[in-house]
């Protein structure tokens, strides 16, 4: 299990798509750097998040708020107060542990899980994850910021803003990519869980009363949504949170999850936050935040569903998804079965041979499809070395210009997943590749 | 002149473009948050710098670096030791200030520029303008790290990573998008300088004694990116950096400088870099960052060609050039003349009125462009105010539905700039659209 983990890993570096960060420097716990194919991938489900969360749908619009926010949202939130994990410490060898993290029985002899001590573990205490700083030239208390833990609030505290200038009525949603940062004590899984992440939010602003249809909505959609990604449904499913698990804000929830190497963990959560965020920040403020509905001549705080997902991790979950290694008559072939709308190279123009003209026609073809997608141009080496490079790199489509390309001006379009081959007339490429690209979603 | 920009800035906040950060806590100083239109604006720069910079270019590829990196990366870069503002202290009123912003008389006899009072500053010491913060849970010197306060190390750092996966060789350039953060003592101008903000950075390798004519190319080729954005070419000019300006690494430093309604201000900076930051990574990471030249059978430490743009200043720049307050005959008419690649909505489609099917056969055009075009759908009001509200957001073209489409299947496009109306056919509406939003660029 772990082994393909890491197979995975040695092919993101070797192709690169991720690179661990400030790697000369012997690395940085837990951070990574994309690479030019990582990069690729990730503006490509960014891309296709906000194509259907926000241009598809005329009830959502989006936001982009500053990470750096006043440092009262997160009192109004509750992050200041309990946005924590239970460390204890270990007075023999020093070690930090999360208590949570502890077998149950080590804990009960206040035994060490480093040094093996009894009787050498502290009690815990309440460790915040939120990364703090200090704004302008002075380092008090009163500068006091914090980097966001999540995006919600940033939308929470512009959704006045956000109706009366863009003059949405409810119900209707907000949506929003951008980074946030939580210093968890034990980050790992590649880029499943790091310090530094990006999150995928949509918050939906209902009447209370309509809040378990809508709920029930976004809870489908969201997972038809991975589904038209290409993840395979059969890795997908749902998670209810227990009484046990749910936030104190949350009225229902339920996680989107999907089976890594490493277990089913959870992609998204979709939560019902009742009024509980906008009435805080309500409250915090000291601003009224209800809404007037003209319709119903009835005044409320909105509830509110969330669908919360991770950008790196859905990332990760593209690349685990396609990986696959394929027993051929006499190798093994690595190949990403990326669904082409999100492979980072649409796809790849290879001359046969560097002569006859060949050349000289594959650099036009090059030419030409470079306006319409983002491609690559190989001529080294053999022709099946070059197949498989892209097959590691996830290009879904491969033209190959040869010597009956001169006479009859068809190409071949190899297929990455099926290896066949088809001849087409290169007029009509740009019009093949975008049928096959983006299939019916667009 | 300052009247212009509150203007803009009212304009933004009123159709949804930027909003105060946390607004409702009363906001927090020189922060700012992308409304529904705002955010489009900024993807669409991104996208176009993307575009051009790395899609079109065989020689460029894409990074994503994080925002947290290993230390060591700010005290080879220098930031740790000088990346300063000279600060004084005023000991009777408490103010702070940075001391190359006092006019000189005032500083010579030691008076505040806050109080008045005479020989009440301090002298300067260094305050160091990267926000500082902890990783791990123990608040301990050796866990600070810094949200970085440019992208470029991201690059370095990686540049040998790259260029193995990508088999790329000199010259060739990466290319990252992302925000850097600066606690800068007097930020200000709307987002024209902000403490958090958006970097797109372009680093390109050479091998020595290349870099002068490198240099003139990319110098030419990026004021021409401004002129294909949009940006009218008078506003537009270049600074060179004078030996007083010039940073300790740069050979030489061109500044793209833009006409604001504050005076000519940098857009961009073009750096011959030399091989000041490989070397000194080479130094403090003691890894060999030399790269061996097959062609001339020579080992060398390459110069680096920088472009560096601040992405929020783009948008700022957009918005700045676009807006006009236009005297017609009954009324003043505001208008972004934003270019249509860059405009948040690409077209708005009206039914004349409710009724006779007209707002049926709208609402099918509307869902036709919907899979090509970001568009926007309005019913309310009179049509003569319906266009005026897409003026402000720089909507370039208005699509009508009225009583001879029903007879002809003809529909206007009116064009936002000189507010003619053509009749095309809806048949090729799409071919129009996309014409008339890409003209010569794709």
């Amino acid at each position: 299990m772990t082994n393909i983990m890491e197979k995975i890993v040695s092919l993101c570096k070797r192709r690169g798509i991720l690179f661990q960060s400030s790697e000369i420097y012997g690395g940085i716990n837990a951070c990574y750097d994309y690479g030019p194919l990582g990069v690729e991938l990730k503006r490509n489900v960014n891309q296709y998040w906000w194509e259907t969360m926000v241009h598809q749908r005329e009830d959502i619009v989006g936001l982009d708020a500053a990470i750096l926010m006043h440092p009262k949202v997160w009192e109004a939130s509750g992050h200041v107060e309990s946005f924590t994990d239970p460390l204890v410490d270990c007075r023999i060898c020093k070690q930090r542990f999360r208590e949570d993290e502890i077998d149950p029985k080590k804990l009960e002899k206040k035994q060490c899980p480093h040094c093996g001590n009894k009787d050498s573990l502290t009690e815990a205490r309440q460790f915040n994850l939120m990364f703090r700083t200090h704004m302008g030239p002075v380092e008090e208390a009163a500068s006091t910021i914090y980097l966001r833990p999540e995006t919600a609030q940033g939308i929470y505290v512009n959704y006045k803003n956000v109706m009366d200038s863009s003059r949405k009525k409810i119900p209707f949603g907000i949506a929003q990519i951008g980074k946030a940062f939580r210093n968890e004590i034990t980050p790992g899984n590649f880029i499943f869980r790091t310090r530094e992440f990006e999150q995928m939010e949509m918050q939906y602003f209902v009447k209370p009363g309509d809040d378990d249809a809508v709920f029930q909505q976004w809870r489908e959609e969201r997972l038809t949504w991975y589904v038209n990604l290409g993840i395979r449904k059969e890795k997908l499913r749902f998670h209810q949170h227990g009484k046990d698990e749910l936030a104190h804000y949350a009225k229902v929830a339920y996680d989107i999850q999907y089976e890594f190497p490493f277990g089913w963990k959870e992609l998204e959560g979709i939560h019902n936050r009742t009024d509980y965020d906008l009435s805080r920040h309500q409250q915090y403020a000291g601003k009224d935040l209800s809404y007037f509905d003209d319709t119903s001549r009835e005044r409320y705080i909105p509830y509110i569903i969330e669908t919360s997902a991770g950008l790196d991790r859905t990332v990760l979950t593209c690349i685990v998804d396609a990986y696959e290694e394929e027993n051929l008559e006499k190798e093994t072939r690595i190949v990403l079965h990326l669904d082409p709308k999100v492979a980072p190279i649409k796809a790849a123009v290879f001359p046969l041979v560097n002569r006859d003209g060949m050349d000289e026609l594959a650099r036009k073809i090059f030419e030409q499809l470079k306006n319409q997608f983002n491609v690559f141009y190989d001529d080294s080496g053999a022709v099946g070395r070059r197949y498989r490079r892209q097959d590691e790199a996830g290009t879904p489509f491969c033209i190959t210009i040869d010597s009956q390309t001169l006479k009859d001006e068809t190409v071949t379009i190899r297929d990455r997943d099926t290896m066949e081959q088809d001849r087409v007339s290169k007029d009509i490429l740009i019009t093949e590749l975008d049928k096959r690209i983006w299939g019916n979603t667009q």
